[in-house]
């Protein structure tokens, strides 16, 4: 693992590292958050997944994430949205290949041999956290966006892994999604079938999630139809799940919504991680 | 003016507009910031003047301002550094011409025509944003390095206009800088006996300031010798004026540290403007 920087920031350090990934067949690069408290013992750890289009660096810089994982305790590692650089496959839009990682393992040419974000994030990444960083065995998860339904498909498929789940404006069921049918067509081929398994409303239907979830949702979203936010509101109530689905007026799909609601999330995952 | 965008943010509105300046002849980008409540009447008005290489956007995005003139109930207005577009007179070096402005009106060639940041953050934008926003007569000023030597200069050179003033890690002594006595030399030209109205360890000598200063610096900082804290820190103290002078230990110069001692800033101009 390389370190990038590190500046100090809310009494603790925000850093930025890189490391060769066996997962993604590549360097990758990631930041972690460390708070003050850690200077005391181990702290939980809080996973930030970014949306489409974001590297490590936006909520890093624009989330306002720090003073709150400071206040309450927390780490915060924040990773990148795929694998980069040359000899990694990509495509001319914005939604696919690199920048659009979507938290899967893709199975399908060319994507295959890089695009192992699941494996990336929820074991090889998280490995290395835990050994590298004063954090505890307790993690929680959030994303906004495609990082959204990053934070709920992984909690669902690594529960054991995590023991605290909100999101800021998910996609929410990328299966019937124009985000999400080309991604998912791309990265797992025509069979539909094979979709189901990483999208948040079908996991919720098929595997649940025993803990509670937190989902902050703007009203103003600009890409509100894209996000499916009805379809995961009512797979809440039908499955039972215990959560808070807050549907905030006046707020848009930008990083000004998610600052603004991210002292909330940092608090829900303290709560929980403790 | 020309709204280009408004996202909610922390209740309240942050929005980016441009206008044909008279004062710097050509188009001008801001941004402000108006809380949640100057709904029920006009707010007092922090002005941000960001560093060298910045835009409206910098402080816009990773300083986490938005929070705290959220919950005190402020606006604040974020200019642009320098004026820019074809025309404009530029240099290839990062701390001269476009995005390096100085807050001051220059008088030599080629930068006489546009360069008139003093001009148009003091009086155009001022009476700009009065007109247009919801916005009380109270104003306070702060920034960011050479943002900083901006508020701590503007602020001594119009007492009237501005009734708080603090500044993080601010040039403090420019005519005996390398961040200064090229700009200086560019700006003014060669009389070295002009450039102390510009610089504000001599202003605090040659006119001083009635009410108290703020003042936050990164102990870590990387560009310490450049800006000169101590000039200031002395000057201060030789000048009895009233101020808080605080290095802070392991603190750099970025934005990490801005926005750690942000909440300071905002809450010590809320209690100086109300």
């Amino acid at each position: 693992m390389k370190t990038l920087s590190e500046n100090k920031c809310f009494g603790g350090v925000q850093g930025v590292y890189s490391h060769e990934s066996t997962a993604t067949g590549g360097e990758m690069t990631f930041a972690v958050y460390i708070p003050p408290q850690a200077k005391k013992g181990p702290v939980p750890c809080l996973w930030y997944l970014s949306g489409l289009t974001c590297t490590h660096e936006n909520a890093m810089t624009k989330a306002g994430l720090q003073a709150h994982a400071a206040e309450f305790g927390l780490a915060i590692v924040f990773p990148d949205t795929s694998p980069r650089g040359e000899g990694v496959a990509n495509d001319e839009a914005y939604d696919l290949g690199q920048g659009a990682g979507f938290y899967v393992n893709a199975t399908q040419a060319p994507w295959a041999p890089h695009f192992q974000m699941e494996t990336y994030i929820a074991t090889e990444l998280r490995d290395l956290v835990q050994a590298q960083f004063p954090v505890s065995i307790h993690h929680g998860i959030t994303g906004h966006s495609m990082g959204g339904h990053g934070a709920l498909t992984l909690a669902m498929k690594y529960p054991s892994q995590y023991r605290s789940l909100s999101a800021f404006s998910p996609i929410a069921n990328p299966s019937q999604s124009d985000w999400g049918r080309k991604q998912l067509g791309a990265y797992f081929g025509g069979d539909e079938s094979l979709w189901t398994a990483h999208d948040a409303v079908c996991l919720l239907k098929e595997k649940g999630w025993v803990e509670d979830i937190l989902v902050d949702q703007g009203a103003d979203d600009q890409f509100y139809d894209l996000l499916k936010p009805e379809a995961l509101a009512a797979a809440l109530a039908e499955t039972k799940t215990a959560h808070s689905f807050r549907l905030q007026s006046g707020y848009d799909h930008s990083y000004y919504f998610v600052s603004t609601f991210a002292r909330d999330h940092v608090a829900w995952h303290a709560a929980r991680l403790k």
